[in-house]
């Protein structure tokens, strides 16, 4: 048994040098948690991604540093990363690595774990809302619906089907009964929805792309998998987006 | 295009006979959102579950009823519930249906949606911190770590594996590469792992099992699948408890 991560959330006591890995939630200041905003708020270096809440960060006295990617631009590269967490911590601060929804999911969250741990850095995690989950339902969508699914399964699809650095198995998705969540799919929609209905999944499922979750800006479409791709490069779709493939896509009554 | 529940959940407005389903997070009342809190704090009435973080409800002034499913023993029925909501929305009050988790992840908040819907009462909803990502990540497992999967798939393992109320397909997910993570799996467990390695899911894919996530009582057991079983019945675990089967297990340096 072992309990590596459970200080008390709700103890509101930092520890001088620690790394908080803190999840943003997918963009809605709202949807920061109470302990995500305590740890925001006792820190001395917060180093944010771009797709974070930023608006939290008016209200802290506390040094910011954005390391976040922009897609095929800008980026500070992981080991970077890892060694300014490092280095803040060493130097005595109380640093907050803070990303848009949780940093355990694509978050990268991990390595930087491990990178605090083997530089004998004090480090915790506080869970965010996923975006993968929290897109679809600000769209009127629940992954998981009585009757309907039991499950739901949340991949990458940040390269493409048949690409040798994916390893989704997409036959074995499209051979699936569960809700199926794609993040970082805007750009490999087409060749996602293909593959999965060339492997069966029926070309009339419902599907969903959600862009721009928790933000003002937020918008989705709507159709059948097999039209979903050409709605969204209709709707000008762009990343952050979210797709929801599933029965679920069409479980609630939109007043 | 669509934006069914994007009133700005930062507003913090509400309408005389709204309903607001809050995910309340795994239990930590840290892991509760600060919209979630807001609307909370707006509230006349809260109807809420016994997993929810019913520490946050000290210091409000709504009338708290409480629905709450004790496994095998008192519940109040989801039409009792739906009408409860729907009922009260009517004479005018604000009410909250606080929940533990997300309410859209085996939360039946789809079902209490199209309830307020058909009654004519606006509805939306507050995504939480879903146990399913936060139990893993409290224990020091990230559901996804580069280099090692993909993705991962969430399921309800409350029925067992050949019963004729799953609708989940074991072998498939015994032949997926991804992150498997079960919930209200304990008493099933055994049956579960049996039919996963059974199609396919090495014996020695690292698993835990981590009950009562974010409460002061969290503890957790690690071990082999074909072991994992027998570890959790003999570390007494019980629901609530969330079992993570992968080679995520085992990423962190647990210092």
């Amino acid at each position: 048994m072992s309990k590596p991560n459970h200080p008390d959330l709700t103890d509101r006591d930092t520890f001088p040098g620690e790394v908080v890995l803190v999840g943003g939630g997918p963009g809605d200041p709202g949807l920061l948690t109470l302990a995500g905003m305590a740890a925001l708020r006792a820190a001395d270096v917060v180093v944010c991604d771009r797709l974070a809440p930023l608006a939290v960060l008016d209200e802290l006295d506390a040094d910011i540093v954005h390391v976040g990617k922009v897609p095929r631009g800008d980026f500070t590269p992981q080991d970077r990363i890892n060694q300014l967490l490092v280095d803040h911590a060493r130097a005595g601060r109380n640093v907050v690595r803070f990303k848009g929804g949780d940093n355990f999911v694509f978050g990268r969250g991990g390595e930087e774990w491990n990178a605090c741990v083997e530089a004998g850095i004090r480090v915790r995690v506080v869970p965010g809302v996923s975006s993968a989950l929290a897109a679809p339902a600000l769209a009127g969508i629940p992954v998981t619906h009585r009757d309907l699914t039991q499950g739901f399964t949340v991949v990458s699809g940040h390269v493409r089907p048949g690409d040798p650095r994916s390893n989704v198995d997409w036959p074995n998705l499209a051979a699936s009964n569960l809700t199926l969540v794609v993040l970082m799919g805007v750009a490999t929609l087409d060749d996602i929805a293909r593959e999965l209905i060339d492997h069966g999944r029926p070309a009339d499922t419902p599907a969903a792309c959600i862009a721009d979750a928790g933000l003002p800006t937020q918008h989705d479409v709507r159709g059948p998998l097999e039209k979903i791709a050409a709605l969204a490069t209709a709707a000008e779709i762009a990343p952050p987006a979210v797709t929801v493939i599933g029965a679920v896509t069409d479980a609630l009554t939109i007043s």
